[in-house]
């Protein structure tokens, strides 16, 4: 479907916030030069996805046109994990070099890394032997200055590039909100225990039936330097090398030693 | 909301397939003498919604009366996550003694544990301090026979409820099919590397218009004789230890040695 110039190396960009979201422009405008970018994202937002893969409804798959300036670019009714099963089935049929998800509107350090769409997009290319990254910026607002963030996301995408990757190589990358120059640098970090202390906003409809909205206040439960929200909170943009491999080894040796049902 | 009775533990029920599935009820059969069971659960099926949460829409939460004889019941059109979360803080105003989800109809062993509503609900309690498992039988049919299923649920839950448990405590479980007596026993197993090598099935609406559904034929790649599909394919019960930290701490180590942008 898609003419690859195999000199070139082909990155397959994308992300949960939708095709349409300034920070996966700026994702693209940040890694064009380093090889053939191909767009696959939702057509709506998808955030809190998780690794939500979709099974009860068809997907469409639409090629957008003059969007993105210079890069094919496609949208997907389906969830972030789907853009990397279609965009590596139907579109590119075969690997992309390296699959870049994001530039996310907001945080996805700490436990956000399991609810993130953003950072599952980047998991399915991982589980799928493609060298993976996940780029998050710490506001919110489609005002959101990405400058800092496509400084960041071009100084790694190149040196990642350049080495000889495990085909599972992960890395989930927080950047501070602000200019570049209030940044001190990047640090290579462990995924932080914390978490959103949940409550719900109830209230009743107008026909008197109640519903909530989730909300709640983030905490951070780890007081370790070591962590993405430690370097983060001390501007640093965060690295954190992320697996899949979910065994808990410690518990696993414990239960084999000591369980007296086995 | 509900009336607890401090002597008797507080065993949370959930899972992925909807509050109607059979699996949930022999889930509940299973372990009804161990404590007092709650049920919360989706309105509907919803597997494969990873770790996904309800943001975008506003939740429901209804009491259903009648339907498990002697436990309190209540369904959501949220996802597995989210019934968790509106368990602990609209239902039980506590944490309850262990989160049990399942009983899935269809298997969760290897990868599956990231795509997996049933796991991610039992991760969901895991984050929150709350022990958990997530069980799974590998048969998807509505008439699927959960009489070894029950047998293995009451076992492990009755003696995982006896030890001291640490609050993050999670296990992923699958249970083969058939009669108990064609069962070996029970394996301590870590996540194989084993998933479905997906397809799109492609095919063209009234309107001319392409769509796909995902398909796929499931292969495992992983040799070791140590993981869950190992066991399973013998018949064992595959008992998987599962954390929610995903740091790659032996990538970590090789960046902070050897990353020449750091």
């Amino acid at each position: 479907m898609i003419e690859i110039k195999k000199e070139r190396p082909v990155i397959l960009v994308t992300n949960d916030d939708g095709i349409t979201a300034p920070g996966i422009r700026s994702l693209v405008n940040a890694v064009k030069d380093l090889g053939d970018v191909v767009i696959v994202a939702p057509d709506k937002p998808q955030s809190g996805m998780g690794h939500a893969i979709t099974i009860g409804v068809p997907l469409r798959l639409d090629k957008v046109k003059d969007f993105f300036d210079g890069a094919e670019a496609w949208q997907t009714n389906g969830t972030p994990v789907d853009c990397v099963k279609l965009a590596v089935d139907k579109i590119l049929h075969r690997k992309p070099d390296i699959c870049l998800s994001g530039i996310n509107h907001g945080a996805n350090h700490s436990i956000n890394v399991i609810y993130s769409g953003t950072m599952s997009a980047a998991m399915e290319a991982s589980i799928e032997s493609i060298p993976s990254i996940g780029f998050s910026l710490l506001d919110y607002s489609i005002e959101a200055d990405f400058t800092a963030a496509e400084f960041y996301v071009h100084k790694i995408v190149e040196s990642v590039m350049k080495k000889d990757l495990d085909k599972h190589f992960l890395l989930n990358v927080n950047i501070p909100e602000g200019p570049l120059e209030v940044i001190n640098g990047m640090k290579v970090c462990r995924q932080a225990y914390a978490k959103y202390d949940e409550d719900f906003d109830e209230r009743l409809d107008p026909h008197g039936r109640k519903y909530f909205w989730l909300t709640g206040e983030f905490k951070n439960f780890d007081p370790g330097e070591d962590t993405d929200v430690w370097a983060l909170e001390h501007n640093y943009v965060s690295v954190v090398p992320v697996q899949f491999d979910l065994t808990n080894y410690k518990l696993k040796t414990e239960l084999e030693n000591n369980w007296d049902i086995l």
